[in-house]
């Protein structure tokens, strides 16, 4: 396995590859991986004859009170769990070389970008479209892998590839779990023992919802409170939003649920912002 | 020369011709094609193995009270000078094959396209970026060309190139003129015998700010003032901008020219603004 940190470098691969006829899998992250990038990794192996793994923490889809300077990085580690599930090459630009002097060109979805996450996080998704369409450009790959743990982020990029008539199949791969239902996160690193004990909230609340939904319940306000409720149990979880939209559009549900509904929640544990959701119909 | 009507048709010619290992040209036109095309279509030709000219007047790239319904289509007459020049396929999709209801990704490089014409065309660069994006990710061409009459639309092309890492060599052609100076354009059907006749004051001012310079004049004021004072004596004439900037960054130059410069003008005669310009340094 290859390790490249310039864009030429990357490219001639590439290059090489495409020559060759060869399919390429490209899994972009942000490093720190867990079992949830691990599991993109090896369904990009088996489905294409070459797999990239980028490791980039793109600093402009970071707020500015947010938490880019302490994400958390372990480029070592990370080539190795790379290489296990499967990956040809990480590529693992450095900042300077992804944005040169004078960057300022970016890519902005529209409305879909504004619900959920985007509300508390309004250049977030600028900055995701952006590298996303920075890393295709580099790496030119015929599928891209995507966790549906940020179903908004695969709905944007859903929408990024129409939109933009992008050549690229995007995979969005299932939820990856900890035993006791928390979603795996680069950020859980965060939580101090307490919180980690209190991160299940948001899976045991999102099922809360999940029942009432199957035992009938359509009303989209009345599964929101059931979710909200559970998490308000829970002293160290403050709310950011309980939403209920639909999938893939990010429309806000406003009455009954029907067809592709995805319902999402980001809670505070601490100072640590989670997400999670399911998506139904 | 084939004609293609459809996205996934364009892309599979081009696909095949990439699996043969051809290179390909891209010639990006809003049709109504007149001898400045014709250059650039034959360079493409003999740069490349195969050419592809779009044929798409953008609807996104105009403001609501400037001329895309009226703007002038020819599409028979234009395939023939593509087949002339040495096109091998001419890509002519219709609006809503290229925006699908519910298209909103914009792609904006930022202060560059707020200059010149932007001033007076505030989404003009956004459209022009966003379809210049969607017809490369289509066609895939290894070149791309461009005439230097558009002189800002080719610096943000290069800019949007290099910000979003595009993998295409943008190839920037000179300025072709009618017998009489006036640059060649589509908008020039628009002129009436008269305004015809008046039209040729944006070169001659030009030509009057370029012999300034190069008898040693360095004061960007001086020559825009040299530049205006010629385009006014023609009463059809009305300035939109007559601008020095810092090329291809297209900064303005406050004090003296130095390093290469761009010196542009935008001019109403009549209804019909035309633009024009040339580079020094």
């Amino acid at each position: 396995m290859m390790i490249l940190n310039n864009i030429s470098d990357m490219r001639k691969i590439v290059d090489q590859w495409k020559k060759q006829g060869l399919t390429v899998g490209l899994v972009p992250t942000m490093g720190f991986l867990h079992e949830g990038h691990e599991s993109l990794i090896k369904r990009a192996a088996a489905e294409n004859d070459r797999v990239v793994v980028s490791i980039f923490v793109n600093p402009i889809q970071f707020g500015k009170n947010e938490d880019f300077s302490v994400y958390p990085r372990n480029i070592e580690r990370d080539s190795s769990i790379c290489q296990r599930a499967g990956a040809h090459a990480v590529f693992n630009p450095a900042a300077d070389e992804m944005y040169l002097d004078g960057f300022s060109t970016y890519i902005d979805v529209g409305d879909i970008s504004k619900e959920l996450c985007g509300k508390s996080r309004p250049i977030h998704f600028r900055g995701v479209c952006t590298v996303v369409a920075k890393l295709f450009n580099i790496v030119k790959p015929d599928r891209a892998y995507f966790g549906q743990k940020d179903a908004q982020q695969a709905a944007i990029i859903h929408k990024l590839i129409k939109d933009l008539n992008m050549d690229v199949e995007l995979v969005v791969c299932p939820i990856v779990r900890e035993s006791d239902g928390l979603a795996k996160s680069s950020r859980n690193v965060y939580l101090n023992p307490e919180e980690r004990k209190a991160a299940p909230v948001l899976h045991r609340a999102l099922c809360a919802g999940e029942s009432l939904i199957s035992s009938g319940q359509k009303d989209a306000e009345a599964v929101k409170k059931a979710i909200a409720d559970v998490i308000n149990t829970e002293p160290l979880a403050k709310i950011d939003y309980v939403d209920v939209v639909a999938f893939p559009e990010i429309k806000p549900v406003n009455g009954d649920i029907s067809g592709k509904t995805l319902v999402a929640t980001a809670v505070f544990i601490g100072k640590t912002r989670l997400i999670d959701n399911f998506i139904v119909g």
